[in-house]
Order: structure tokens, then C-alpha cells, then sequence
């Protein structure tokens, strides 16, 4: 089970649950597991920056992602490898493989200005890992502060067979992913997968412009999927009507900093994980925010209810 | 009419029409300001980011808020005075309240980081135009990448008696509203008026915070003046059906770069500006775009047809 | 008298001299002007960001150009005209010229970050000043924050046959440098003069690595004049020695933000500006920092008293 | 041996050592630790950015603080536990201080913005080292784009007892020095100690500003104590001689992102490390860069040779 340039679908990025004392839970690893593969997820990601990854341990990375891969038991995992150094990111890869991750994703360091800088740091990265571990360029300048032209991508990806696809989260981004199909179709460059990120605040219409699918956080994965399904069946307005339901939520969601905290809580509210502890520093959902959220689900539950339930069976 | 911290409602952030070959457009002014007039509009924001005001001559951004001071004939104009230096910001300020301009909004430089940095920016800036002119506090980091904590305009405000209004613009930013609230309710803070940018992306729960209204430039500004209404007048739920039935679109406008482009065109489509031409550089919306633009009018006009017609009569 | 690709030697960045109260100084512009031409200069570069350009209205900025044109009578005077707009650049770079300019800088706005932002940045610049006027790439990535490599200048200078000059002022630099005499050598870029900033700080070597000449402010111009005549002539060893005497002070001149003040208080002491007041906003140099000058004068003095006299004869 | 606020003199910063294959060489750094005490230091300071720390595996850092710390017996040993995430910080400086480490050096994540989210974050960084452990402020904004001002480093210090020392590498920043030393003198901050950065570049200077010694790389370590000692005995002119002698080469070294590779050619060059290796990513110096040194290099030994000898006794 190795990734490659077919992957599609959705791949949910997975929180870390903690316990309200810090420690990893991973019973309520095994409750999104069963969330994930119940909502059609074709596969996962893991120890992305949702995954609160930078504040983990080497041992407490591994365990976590183990976890995942073996409660998935053949969905392909895709593990966040991205760190400062080369070194931590190689021992992290080669790890994960060894337990049976699909593939491993790797964002750039954010001090990378120039196009010769970006395709540099990951002709390192790849030379760290090596070139047999099938891998997937994070493309997210909105937190980031790097940003990759088409033509950057396409470097990459002619100059690294192992890279097979791309998690598109620029934003705007509609006319990055028609650029790349684009590459494509002309011949200047091989098919890759690109799952598109950003809460899924365009996932209408990325899927019309040729997204395999999506890879982001949103509470409710099985929106993700089935906008995804009725997209790749043509049923456009049905797409765009179920997900305009969802809208008002997922645009809730997607907030920098604190959209972790509302995603955490609307899966602890819908019984997914067991709190929404985050480990330090991280943005705090107050009462307010709570209610807001309160609402936002009262009102999708009224207008999507039997389809959607807020609660998971146990 | 000057400006006071007693403003309500919604200014709309008006874009700067051009014609093809790149003059500003002043039939289309008076088009846009019959529009807000009758979309009812408190007021209006000029030569803002999105009236593309550094691509604009002295002259011709004098010719432009005289216009809209003009057509909006006692409706109050506030005029984005923005630049690099203070010499252009006071003559064009000292122009513009000759022409009769309500107040001044004014952005921080983008290379200020300290939180003194900013409240000695603001310091020199007021020195600049002189301490009897109205003015706004624009913040937005995400464009300006300035961040200023809820104490520093705290600061700002008390040092600046002529410092009237917030335009809110960040994200995410609810709880930034409930803390300057709070600041007037403890005393810390003398009251100052709130308005809110982002696009109106989510206006609906920042009016809950305790916003006055709304400043930006969303191509249907009588949503935004409806929103703005129903919520002033408790009517929660029909406040948020309605906004949730422009959402799709709104979220579609609300594109860093691209977004002026979306906006214009929707403008142009409904009749309120003739051309959508931007001077350069500018986002272009492409053939791609524009159909995803007319795919959702066309749903919003499904759904909202009669209340919210595509098309203003002539 | 038009710039082009065989301009070499020393042209001064000139500060522009204000009064106390903060007017145009234009008897300390003629005062720099006779330096210049008495240090052996080439030419002069005016309206750079160490001329406060920002802070000037229109027609101040054409005013001070002229008055540098005129005075330094046949030596070519080179004017930014960088502006966050293309209209305000193309009128200033068409009025400076109309005054006999021998050409204009610019620079790139600093929310440039991919190669193909910068060119098509400066293809929007070459489309609106015309095709006719030669111009100036000014790369400074640690002020501006736009990071050029080699490439994107050869992209550039290629691109536009009036780009005759790069004001490199990169830090560090001195393989860049070298990079783009190589494309010259390889034949993929054509030949352009190269000047180089800094301060000054690495122009000892700067000069081995091929460049022309300084285009820098350090309050002693006839230092850069004696240092490139001496390296040009392949006087290596005494080129150094001079340098190194005068290095303390350019080390010290060489800070962002206050460096400026330091400059101007040392112009003041050589008699060169009447006042070292700068408009706001602006480092200034306390009480402490002028002794520290003071002392590094001093010593400068002592030890190459003769050669470099502290005072202009009158 | 604790580190407390009375640290002066010079804790030179270490580069980690490698073999050419890339493997942390021990012999080395035995080497290193025997030129820091013949130099005079007075401890140092390893696993900082020159130490390319981000580079590393926890149990190499563990390992190389170890050997210094063995080595320098009884010295003082600063050890940078940097990491974006707090949990690696903590593991860190648990395990250096297990070892005899005399305390710890925290740098902001380059995210940070304003004063709160500065001071939230070193809340953080001592929640989860523990209140016990000595520790020093990184305060380095060319590299990391945090910028601190002297108000809300008084804030850390005055928060936190355990913080004793500020790393000071702002640049320029000699008035930073002159108003932290301020504070304390007016009685709004305990007494801290102050080392400084930049390379050496205004070492001269700040040792006048009241600084209380140096912590930096530069490859000549008894160049620093011998002015720090100058300077504190009052003998200001020798001092800036000695300095001024060195200047040329020390400006070299201080090159953003090749210095590096300068200063581990020069310690190479002196016998000091074996190779001049660094792990990927890393500039290299290449043969133009190797013969500048080595000019720079003859150069100061034709002049300071006796008391600067280029190579140590073995």
C-alpha cells in the first residue's frame, strides 16, 4: 500500500486528540479511525499542522501515526514529516514507512523566497529521505509565507518521480489547479494527485476544476466526500446544494489560529473525541465562539439532520 | 457632516471605475453612488485598497472622492488617505475635506511590527493632517501584515480624540470586537464606532459582537444593509438565512487579489459600472471564473430573485 | 546624455537636505553637488530611498531632481521612481527626464515574492514609463524584502533593452555578482553595468568580483572614487589599506534606520548639508551616537587627516 | 554552576563540527574547547544557530552539549533549546541540564508579531521548562523577524526570575543597550546580564553602551575577550585598535546565511575543526570566497601576527 498519482478522494487531516492533561488519547484515535472509515474516507493524513505536530515528541509522532495506520488497517495513511532540519524529517520518515505509512507529506520552511530556493530545499529533503518513499508537496502560503507558482510545482514534481501529489491550499487557488491539469495535458508534465485543503471553503468548486478530491479538516469528513462523490457524477447543483448547507459552518472553521479549536470542538461535540484540549500555545474557543458554533450546528442539524447527525453511534 | 464615533450602518467600500483603456469612469460614480443610495447606505468609503488608490495620480483621486462627496450629497464620505509618506497624506486629506469628505481612513505601513512602532506611526500620521480631521484606524492584517492587539488601538484611540472609528479587518476577529467593547464598558476606552470589513464574510456573528456595521465592498450592498438591520433589530434567524443565502457568493468575493477582479464583474453584470476594467497590475477573472461568477448569481437569483434583483433598474 | 550599460565609476545616493522645520534645502543641494563633482564623481543617483523619497509630494521630487541635474551639469543623475502605483512612477520618471535625467531607478514593491511576480512586476514598470527611457533594476531584498536571483535579473535585463544597469545590493552579494558576469561571459545576458550599495561595506571586494563601481551614500565619496580608480588599476594591496582605514566609520554608517541619521550628521560635520534633519518619520541620532561619530571622525581623521579632510574647503 | 545575571566576559558561540560524510565530530569539538579556554573564555554557548542546531537529532544534541560541557569543566555552558514546539524544548533542556549544562537559550518562533504574543510565548517556553532553570532571551530579528522592544524584554525579565541573561543581536542596537541598562538604572528591571551578537560588528561600541560582554561566532575568540578586557580597564583607543585590525575580516564573516561557511573555513584554517563541513542545507564558500579569506586572513597576520597567530599549537 504505497501512494501514488491515482489517490483520490477524500483523505480527512487528523487532529491529535489529547487528554485535558496533555497526554495523547488514543482511544479517541480509534474513535475518528472509525469516523473516518464510516464517512467513505478513501485514507487519512496525519502529524499535519492541525495535527498540532510541531509541539509532539519523536516517540509520541510515531506512536500517534501508528495508531492511525493500524486502525485504518489498508487505507493508506499519509504522514506529516516537515521539521527544521532534514535530519528529524528522515528519522521521521523512514519510521512511519517502516509501520506501514502510504507516503509522507512535506511542507517547505518558511524562510523560502526565490523559485531556486523552493526547488532546492526539497532536492534536500529528498535526498534525505530517499528516493523511494512516495511523497506530497505542501503548497500553503497562507501560513506558510511560501508561495509556489505553477511552474515550481511542475519542477518539482519532472525532477522527483517519487513526488506524487500535491495538497492545494493556496487561496486563491481555483486557476493554480486548472494551470497544473493544464501541465498535463500538454504534455510538460506527469499526472499527480491534488487533494485540495483550506477548510474545503472551495471545494465546490475546486472538484470542477479538476481536484482529485480533498485533504482538510472540515468536522463533518462525510460532507467532503459526498460533495466529492456528486461532483465526479456530474450532479453539480446537488453538490453545490448540500455543500452551501454546510457553508456557514465551514466558513466558521476556517479561521487562522483558531479554527483548531473549533474543529476540536465540534468534533467533541459530536462525540469523535473525547475533549478538545490542545497542548500549548493554541487559541482557545471562549463561550462566545462555543455558542456560535452551538448555533451553527442547531441550524445545519435543523436543515440536514437525518443525513448528517451531529452524533456519531458510539 | 463630519464624521463621529456615532456611525452606524454600512459604508460601502466603493471600487474605482475605469474604462477600457484605463480612465476613471465618473458616469459609472454616479451609477454606483445612485446604487448605494438606494441600497441604503449610511455612507461611503473611497480610494480604500479596493478603489485601487495607489494606482491613481493626485489629481485624479481628488476627482474621484469630489464625486462621490458630490453624488452622495450629504450621505458622509470617508476618503482612504493611505501613502507611504505623510506629505501625500495631508495634502490629499486637506484636499479632500475641503471637497467636503466626512473623514480620513488611514492604514498602517506595512514594515511596522512593535506595538510602539504602530502607535508612533499613528502619532505621525495625526501630526500630519492635523488633529481636527476624522479619522478611521484601517486594520487588515492580512493584506497590510500589521498586527495590532485590541491594547494598541486601545492606545491609539485614547492619544487621538479625532480618532473615531475602527474599520475591522481582521481575521479571524470576533473576539477582537467583544475586547474593545469590553475596553468601553470598563472605562478603559471612550466609545468609538465599529465597522467591519473581511469581505462581509462574517458579518452575521460580528453584528452579535456588538459591531455598528459594515465597510466593505460586497457587490449586493443592500445585503449587507439588510443583515446590518435585522440583527440591530433582534431578528437573529431571518438575519442568517439571509446571509447564508448570499454566502456562496460572498465567500467567492472574498479571494486575496482575484477578489477585486470577482467584484467588479458582478458590478458590471448587475449594471452598476460599466466596464470591469482595473488599471495594472491587476488579478484578471478568466473564463473559468467568470462562469463560476454567473453560476452563482444565477443560484442566488433562483433563490432571492425578487428581493435581490441581478440587474438595478436603470 | 543617457544612461547606458557602460556607466562605471562612483555616483553618490544623495541624501536630500532639509531645514530645521522640515522645507527642501536647495543650497545644501548645491553644496553635496560641488562635492560630488570635487570627489571625482561620475554621476549621482537622487530620490533613492536614502533621499526620504517617500516623503515628498510631486512636485517637490521633480523640484530636487532638477536642481541636481542642473547643478551637476553634464554628469548623469539617475532618479528613483519608485512608487506603489505605475501611474505616479510614469509621471515622475516622464518629468525627470523631460529635466534632462540621464535615467531612473527602480524598485520592486515588497510583496514580490515569486520569480514571475518580479518580472512581470517590471514588465508592468517598462510598460508604463515607455520603452525609452533606460532604467535601473534596484535589488535591496534586506530592506525591500523581494529576494531576485541571477536568474530572474538575467530575465529581466533581457527582457527589456533599456534596463542598462543593476544597483546590486544584495547582502551577501559578491557571488552574484560574479553569477551575472558569467551569464555576460556565456553570452545569455547581455552586458550591463553594475553598481553596488551596501554602503559600501564589501566594496573592497566587490570591485574583484567585476562591478563597475559604487552607487552608495557613505558621507566620504571620494573614498568610493579613490577605492575603485585603485582597484581598476589592479592596486589591490593599497586599495584595501584604504578601505580598511575608512571601514570603521562605513561599518558604522551601514545600520538600517538610523543609518541615514548617522550619514546626514556626517555630511553636517563636513560642511557638505546645512542641517541633518530629516522629515518624518526618522531615526534619530542621540547624544551618544553623535560622540560615537564624533570619535570615529576623529580617529579617521588622525590617521588619513591630508587626504580625506574632515571640512570642504568652502 | 548556575548561570546567573553577573555572566560577563565572552562565551564564544560553538559551530557544531563535522565530518565531510556528515557525522558530528567529538575530536573537534575537544579541539574548539581547548582554543575557547587558551582564548580566555569565560564559558560558551553551543546548539544556537551557528551550531546548526535544527539539523540535529535530540540524542546528537544531547551528545555534543555533553562533550562541551565535559570539556569546558567548570566553564559555563549555554545550550540553545530553540524548537518550534514546546515539548522539544522542554525534552531538551531537561537532558542539558542533567548533564551540567549552566542554562538555556529560548529565540522566539519567527511567527511572533506583537508585544503579547512575545511575551505569551516565552510564558509558554518557561511553563514548560520549569521555573528553575537559568535561562537567556534570544532577542535576533534579522534572522528570526521577531522584533522586541526594550519595554517587552523588561516584561520577560520582570515576569520570569529565571530569565538572567539577553542574548542582544538586534542590529542596529547599541541604543537598545543604552535604554535596558536605562531600566535597570531607574529601578523598572532587575539587573540582567547582556552579551552580544552580530558577529562583532559594533563590539567596540557596545562594550561603551555597557554591555557586559560578547556571545558570537567570530573565528578569532581571543579578539573578543582581549577587547571586551580593553574596554572594561578603560583603555578605549587600544581597544578600537585591535578592534579596527580585525574589522575587515570579522565585516566578512558577518554575512547572512554564508557566513557560516566562512567562519568554519577559518577555524579550519587555524587548526580549530577538522573540516569545514555543515549538514545540508547549507551555503557553501566557494574557491572565489576561499582565497578572499585567505587574503583577509595574511593580511591580519602581516599585521597582528605575534599576538594573533593564525594557527594554534597543537
Amino acid at each position: 500500500m504505497r501512494l501514488d498519482h491515482n489517490a483520490a478522494g477524500v483523505f480527512p487531516i487528523a487532529p491529535t486528540p489529547f487528554t485535558e492533561d496533555g497526554r495523547v488519547d488514543h482511544g479517541s484515535i480509534d474513535r475518528l479511525v472509525a469516523a473516518y472509515r464510516e464517512a467513505g474516507a478513501t485514507g487519512a493524513t496525519v502529524l499535519g499542522i492541525m495535527g498540532e505536530a510541531p509541539k509532539l515528541e519523536p516517540e509520541e509522532s510515531i506512536a500517534i501515526a501508528t495508531r492511525f495506520i493500524e486502525g485504518l488497517d489498508g487505507l493508506p495513511v499519509i504522514v506529516g514529516v516537515s521539521a527544521p532540519g532534514f535530519a528529524a524529517m528522515r528519522s521521521l520518515a523512514h519510521a512511519v514507512m517502516a509501520k506501514g505509512a502510504a507516503g509522507v507529506m512535506i511542507a517547505p520552511v518558511p524562510s523560502l523566497r526565490t523559485d531556486d530556493q523552493i526547488t532546492g530545499y526539497y532536492r534536500g529533503a529528498v535526498e534525505a529521505i530517499g528516493t523511494d518513499i512516495p511523497w506530497v508537496i505542501q503548497d500553503y502560503p497562507l501560513t506558510l509565507s511560501v508561495q509556489m507558482t505553477p511552474k515550481v510545482i511542475r519542477s518539482i514534481v519532472e525532477e522527483h518521480p517519487s513526488c506524487v501529489m500535491l495538497k492545494h491550499e493556496d487561496w486563491p487557488g481555483l486557476d493554480k489547479i486548472a494551470a497544473l491539469r493544464g501541465f498535463q495535458r500538454d504534455g510538460s508534465m506527469r499526472p499527480i494527485s491534488i487533494l485540495t485543503g483550506n477548510g474545503g471553503l472551495f471545494l465546490d468548486f475546486e472538484m470542477e476544476r479538476c481536484a482529485d478530491g480533498a485533504m482538510t479538516g472540515y468536522a463533518f469528513p462525510e460532507l467532503l466526500v459526498e460533495v466529492v462523490r456528486l461532483q465526479k457524477a456530474g450532479r453539480r447543483d446537488e453538490a453545490h446544494d448540500l455543500f452551501d448547507a454546510h457553508l456557514p459552518l465551514l466558513r466558521y472553521e476556517q479561521q487562522q489560529g483558531v479554527g483548531l479549536a473549533v474543529r476540536k470542538y465540534v468534533l467533541m461535540q459530536r462525540g469523535l473525541i473525547a475533549s478538545d484540549a490542545q497542548r500549548k500555545p493554541g487559541a482557545v474557543l471562549n463561550a462566545a465562539g462555543r455558542q456560535e458554533v452551538d448555533y451553527l450546528l442547531a441550524r445545519l442539524e435543523a436543515r440536514l439532520g437525518a443525513a448528517y447527525p451531529m452524533k456519531r453511534a458510539a
